[in-house]
């Protein structure tokens, strides 16, 4: 393994976390035994799995798209981390015909894309600016490196080995090698873990190659246009803000562009600062860090209101019917944060890991597992539906790698520390102080706040346990075995210094009102609204529940309540109170009236998990309503 | 003169109506002294009008554009009406040269459009649906009739009759004509003007096939695109909503498709069933009237809400800051409800010209006169400014014509009622009861609601005088000769029946107060908003007046006041009051808190006409404002 230079924490990884939670484990086993199978049909019958065999031909139907490999590779992902939780023999072998196939697909001199090698193959490397395949190439080299971890089993990152040497060869200022780099970024975090693995630093030197490369001048994507026969005017997004490549990286404080790629290159731009010690290149991570969440973030942890550039656009431009707020984005947001969350060991970060979590990563996908968001609107009329499968088919497979992944998101440990940084039930093994330790997490979060966190130790040893105070909570209270302990702050985490003996218990209460949030005022879609949350989760009032939902408005000294509705899909706590709801009589024939004419009369409302949306009838839905 | 078979009104027209008016004599005076002479020259520059001449020859640059006739009509139009209402004879000679130019341009055969007989004179009828032949030949007429109206000359006219003609020998349902109409309709209320001015009952008929015609199944759109080569599905509107030729307009009940096409025709529509007792057809009108006024008018009497086909969409969608409110659109809301006026004698269409007059017509042009909006948003981010001119320049030149027109929407004659339909000061002359009547009208209107108007008569006559009492206006009185008055109310308005003297005065007091006006419950935009209006006068916030004037807050009690500020853009009156704004400090590194945390704090504000946004320094605006 490889040094981590200037990370304060390693994560403890998915393979020593096991999940137990009333709230995660009906959501894993949904992943596991419908959204993995049913994405795995979807890739055969949509022929991505087969275009391995590298059969097609020209003139033939459906050829095989520049995407198709990334798609495969998520799936692929997924099911490992899969296997790996909950070992399953036929999923197992599935994941091995698969991927004996991919890597059966690689080339003599170690290339490896499905597109590349049947249907354009004197288009090798022509066009990085639009055609994905160095992205292809990073997401087989994180299913790779993740099948390893989960199985132990090396014929996929043996391939990726080779695919990335051969990348290396051809990438890079040495001479004779093409100074380009991917116009949908991802190879960089993935190439990161492919050294984190192998402890290969070429594929470390790589990655940074391709970092420090993007932007510069004379441009890259211009001269490669230029080679190709086309003008570079004529680019599709008219500006390289579009892909981040508008400047170096290290000179970036704005967050820009295409979201999925942005929070991609900023994932690897963490990785390589903190595994080569570049304060310059962190310095830009936290300048982008601090851009995104002071003036773009929705409450949901979408990112990206745009369906224009599926990206960003100026700052506190954040709408609520038309936000994009693509899942992948959200996904990427995650990557990033839980990056710096290991390097700043700071909860703000964490905080946006729990708050895209909750919120607009989990929207992603139907409660049954089966259909999928692109975008996740905080408003609809009722026209925004899931569906099962998409042609541009990125953001299903990449839900399903996260959800099956998250047990790497819930702990990390420091020199002499044990973080927690989710309140998720589960047991989590891992080496503390020198010393193996087992944490058993108990919790009903995020319904409620009480967590209860039993230590296992051979012997007893003292280390810091850092207990995450989420930012959402204003009040909470830590005992350790039943008696209230003196503790202090660090970034945002509580932390309990002891000497721990074996079955000591700490317990935490964080309390969780629900709260009425309101947007900086430059937010203009925000204005004169606020939104319901509690503890982590993000509430909106649907149609089903809420006649005429859009016209509601909420009073400002409305009593809100919480109640646990074990009968509403699968069991979520909801929000209720009084709401002012306009009359739709008196309205005949007239479209305006005087203030003082319209009667309002109060009607109960209820609010549901943002997450859970459009789970039943279709209808209208709101997070943001009118206050009054 | 021709009969008007349905007609309970006929308006005074423009000759007989001297405008005389603190409001509206300095707009039209900077419409006579600015706007016109600016549109001359635009005109002018742009080659619009040396383009009659016809000496454009293939491989030239700057071929004549298929609308540009329609532009230059338009001017002649405003020029025409000013030329009569102010004599001026530099204005006169230049009148004099364009209408020549235009005159000489005839082809043999009575053929009159540049376009198609310099750059594609093969292509003559061959794309109706997108190519504006017949609209540009309706302006054309509508340029002549007033022409000779306004200045007895008959040149225009003369031509103008003998095109008409000649369209009228190519189109109908007789043997070897073309069953086809215009894809931009016009030429339906032109050729009903045409025939109003000479009594040829062949213009007449000839309006009543084109609405007869238009949407009949098999469709001429298609017949007409497959003989030119084309498929019929490559129309870029995609759908014939666009152009109201879905099905026959006699079994439309729904406005649909581009705002400005749709409004006109309505109005030939209209026209067409007053004068042939079409009961049917005016039945189809009420219902569209229906359908606009109560699901897709906004507040300043914009219509169209989208800029993808300038047009409507679905009912109550009414956003602000994309509102397109194509001031033609409204101009053309202001023909068809005086059309509907003059039939029905119902004061709800006048209202609607007056709502449409003193909102979204008159923000069309910037008070110098040079500049002119195409798009009238209801709320602004502080990047939408006037232009001087457009490519399509549709807009500029038919704000021109309607201010200068001004003076024959004032007045209708029944058979023994005089209407006083706006309150605008000046001067009307008419026959009432088969007497000459002058009617003065003094006011300050629409600053205050006082309105005197004095009526000579040579001898003692019995009419009704009808005096609108605005739909806005909920108390008012009413005096003559300085005594109270029985009087009825008739379809909106008060009806005074007596034996007139010469001398004789009614005094109206409209109290005008400031108005809080809501919108449906279902205008999702405007949710949790209020606008201000006095009279008809709707107001905005600009950011000039209002720092940060989207996050501002007007509470339910504030008191609203009014003052007369003269030295605004040359005196108009304000609304002032009490709003609350968001403190902008304690947000440091804060995109969203809690509601509590925020503190506000009471501002005063100021509310201008939303006519004259944008006069100053350019900024944000809103005419809706949350209310708290």
């Amino acid at each position: 393994m490889a040094e981590n230079a200037m990370c304060r924490l390693n994560p403890v990884d998915f393979t020593h976390v096991k999940i137990e939670n009333r709230f995660w484990t009906p959501r894993q086993e949904v992943n596991r035994c419908v959204t993995i199978p049913h994405q795995y049909r979807m890739c055969k019958e949509t022929e991505r799995i087969d275009a391995f065999k590298l059969n097609w031909k020209q003139g033939q139907e459906n050829p095989p798209h520049i995407f198709w490999d990334s798609d495969v590779a998520k799936w692929v992902e997924a099911a490992a981390y899969t296997v790996s939780t909950h070992p399953d023999p036929e999923l197992g072998k599935l994941l091995d015909e698969v991927t004996t196939l991919i890597a059966n697909s690689q080339q003599a001199d170690g290339y490896l894309n499905v597109h590349y090698t049947v249907v354009e193959p004197d288009k090798r490397w022509a066009n990085l600016r639009d055609c994905h395949e160095l992205y292809c190439a990073g997401h087989l080299m994180e299913a790779a490196v993740t099948l390893y971890q989960a199985t132990g089993k090396r014929h996929l990152l043996d391939a990726l080995c080779r695919y990335a040497d051969y990348i290396d060869s051809v990438f890079g200022r040495g001479k004779g090698k093409k100074r380009g780099y991917c116009g949908h970024e991802e190879i960089e975090l993935a190439l990161v873990k492919l050294y984190q693995t192998t402890g290969n630093r070429r594929y470390l030197k790589l990655a940074k190659y391709f970092v420090d490369e993007r932007g510069r001048q004379p441009h890259y994507f211009h001269a490669e246009a230029r080679e190709r026969g086309d003008d570079p005017k004529t680019y599709r997004a008219q500006t390289y803000d579009y892909c981040q490549a508008h400047k170096p990286l290290r000179d970036q404080s704005e967050v820009v562009g295409h979201a999925v790629r942005a929070f991609y290159i900023y994932s690897g731009m963490a990785d390589v600062a903190a595994l080569t010690g570049d304060c310059e290149l962190l310095a830009a991570c936290k300048r982008l860090w601090d851009d995104l969440t002071q003036h773009k973030l929705y409450l949901t942890g979408g990112i990206g209101p745009s369906r224009h550039n599926e990206g960003f656009t100026r700052n506190y431009d954040l709408p609520n019917e038309t936000a994009y707020a693509e899942t992948c984005a959200a996904i990427a947001l995650v990557f990033f944060a839980h990056r710096m969350l290991q390097i700043e060991a700071d909860s703000r970060y964490a905080d946006v890991v729990e708050q895209a979590l909750y919120n607009g990563v989990l929207s992603g996908v139907s409660l049954d597992g089966t259909k999928f968001f692109y975008e996740n609107p905080l408003a609809s009329l009722g026209n925004h539906h899931r569906q099962q499968w998409f042609g541009c088919a990125c953001c299903p497979p990449n839900v399903a790698r996260l959800l099956a992944s998250l047990g790497q998101y819930v702990y990390s440990t420091g020199a002499v520390s044990l973080y927690t940084h989710l309140y998720v039930g589960g047991q989590a093994t891992t080496q503390v102080a020198g010393q193996q330790v087992t944490l058993t997490q108990e919790t009903n979060y995020p319904w409620d706040g009480d967590v209860s966190l039993r230590l296992a130790v051979a012997q007893p040893t003292e280390f810091d346990l850092m207990l995450r105070i989420p930012r959402w909570c204003s009040q909470y209270a830590i005992s350790v075995n039943g008696k209230a302990v003196t503790t202090t702050m660090s970034r945002g985490y509580v932390e309990i210094r002891r000497t721990w003996k074996d079955g000591d218990t700490a317990e935490l209460t964080l309390s969780m009102p629900v709260e009425r949030v309101v947007a900086h005022p430059k937010v203009l879609s925000d204005v004169g609204k606020v939104a319901l949350q509690r503890g982590p989760i993000v509430y909106c009032l649907e149609e089903c529940d809420n006649p005429n939902v859009l016209s509601l408005r909420v009073p400002k000294q409305a009593k809100l309540t919480t109640r646990f509705d074990k009968r509403l899909l699968g069991g979520m706590s909801v929000v209720e109170g009084e709401a002012m709801s306009p009359s739709m009589t008196g309205w005949k024939g007239k479209l305006y009236t005087k203030a003082e004419d319209v009667k309002i009369k109060p009607v109960r409302f209820r609010a549901i998990p943002y997450f859970a949306w459009d789970n039943r009838e279709p209808g209208a839905m709101a997070v943001w309503v009118p206050t009054i």
